[in-house]
């Protein structure tokens, strides 16, 4: 089956963009809540994580990885596809190349959290493809709690999201990258706020993508996948507002089932 | 020397507190920042947690512990007694008297982020000391983000912080809890929402005045702490930002030192 990992909950965007692509395929989530959040940990303690987890979606019968996690798709990748020998997609490539051929005039803004934005990750990964590029990176700390309280329609959502995306009008940036799972939930809100003519780029549709063509391209592999459309979605913490958080990032019910890692 | 331990880095307010009481004496903090936040995780996490924080500061000199942690409080104190035979201060049963005493109606309001709210420990506290008490709780889950981003004076903080006591006000509640270590930071704010006649109840301030009121009556414990003015500050997950926030908690400069454990 297809593993999709994240450190928290985030990823269960990915999730529901890859189960609207692939509706038949098996897909099992685990969310490393226990654990959560990883910016803010040094690089040996994510990697340490996210071998771990995805050691549980191995073993339960992932074919495929998928690392809904900036922070883990910008450290631990290479690592999880030397460990396991799986094909490991993460988040950050699929999304900067989205963007690169998104962008008319290649000026790209990048909203994160603090810590993917202080790693400079998407920067840098834009830059090498393009080095004229220009690009603006605003952190948005506020963003995955206010969407975690579930406040999509309150003024103060919107106050803080203009505010934040402000820097990024000012610079003209004709792409956004919404570089967090979580923040797809407020694509709506985000796309009014930053205007009509900027192209939005998410990171769910970006490896969504990534996984599709891939698939087509070994179908090998493809047709060794369980497609029984059985989706499972295990935490390492739960927590009763855990699954009402999970409603509104994947827009469906889900039961999360709490697992010791 | 005081050892004061807390998940995160909020705890630095208790510090603030104790150090305002006793200048001289010498306190070392532990913020467990790379297992931050506690409230979501289940009980046997949060205890190994704390069990091997509070080693930390054993170990390296604590003969009387304060826990800051609300959620650490809450299920741990009896286990560091019982492991560690020093004395152990938590945040909760402080806090609690200070409300009952400061409270001429015993209308009590709690203010929290959602697991402390959700797991109703203010609540049977103050009922089990006085069943006829009234008390309202609410959760709320962005100020302590709206604290780490430094966003004191922004229209945006007053607004969430106004429509989280509103319901408060509601029930006409002459005394608050501030069931957080993060929220004295705003504590000016919180007054100016709720209304100048409802009396504020800090965790820092009741766990000082629980520890001034210990030290008294045990001298021979107090001659045994050292009293040499060094404050030490620790952190399990050190990064740039921290070092930033910690000046807000604590209101002074801090250096933030890494240590594994």
């Amino acid at each position: 089956m297809i593993g999709v990992f994240d450190s928290g909950i985030g990823g269960l965007t990915v999730v529901k963009s890859i189960m609207a692509a692939f509706p038949d395929y098996d897909i099992t989530f685990f969310g490393d809540t226990a654990r959560t959040p990883y910016g803010i940990k040094n690089p040996e303690t994510i990697i340490e994580h996210t071998v771990n987890s995805a050691r549980f979606l191995v073993n339960n019968g992932a074919r495929l990885m998928v690392i809904a996690s900036n922070t883990a798709s910008s450290i631990a990748s290479e690592i999880l596809h030397k460990t396991f020998g799986l094909p490991v997609f993460e988040v950050i490539n699929p999304t900067v190349e989205s963007a690169i051929s998104a962008s008319p005039g290649v000026r790209i803004g990048i909203i994160g959290t603090r810590s993917t934005v202080s790693s400079g990750i998407y920067e840098s990964r834009i830059k090498t493809r393009l080095p004229t590029a220009v690009t603006t990176a605003a952190a948005c700390p506020l963003i995955v709690p206010l969407v975690e309280e579930g406040w999509f329609k309150r003024p103060e959502t919107a106050m803080i999201v203009k505010k934040y995306l402000h820097p990024l009008k000012v610079r003209q940036i004709d792409t956004l990258i919404l570089g967090c799972s979580h923040y797809p939930v407020l694509k709506e809100l985000i796309q009014r706020k930053i205007g009509r003519r900027v192209r939005i780029v998410d990171t769910p549709a970006a490896v969504t993508e990534n996984i599709k063509f891939f698939l087509r391209s070994h179908p090998e592999l493809d047709t060794q996948m369980l497609k029984t459309g059985t989706h499972q979605y295990y935490v390492s913490g739960l927590t009763p507002q855990l699954n009402r958080i999970a409603q509104f990032m994947i827009n469906r019910y889900v039961e999360l089932r709490h697992v010791k890692i």
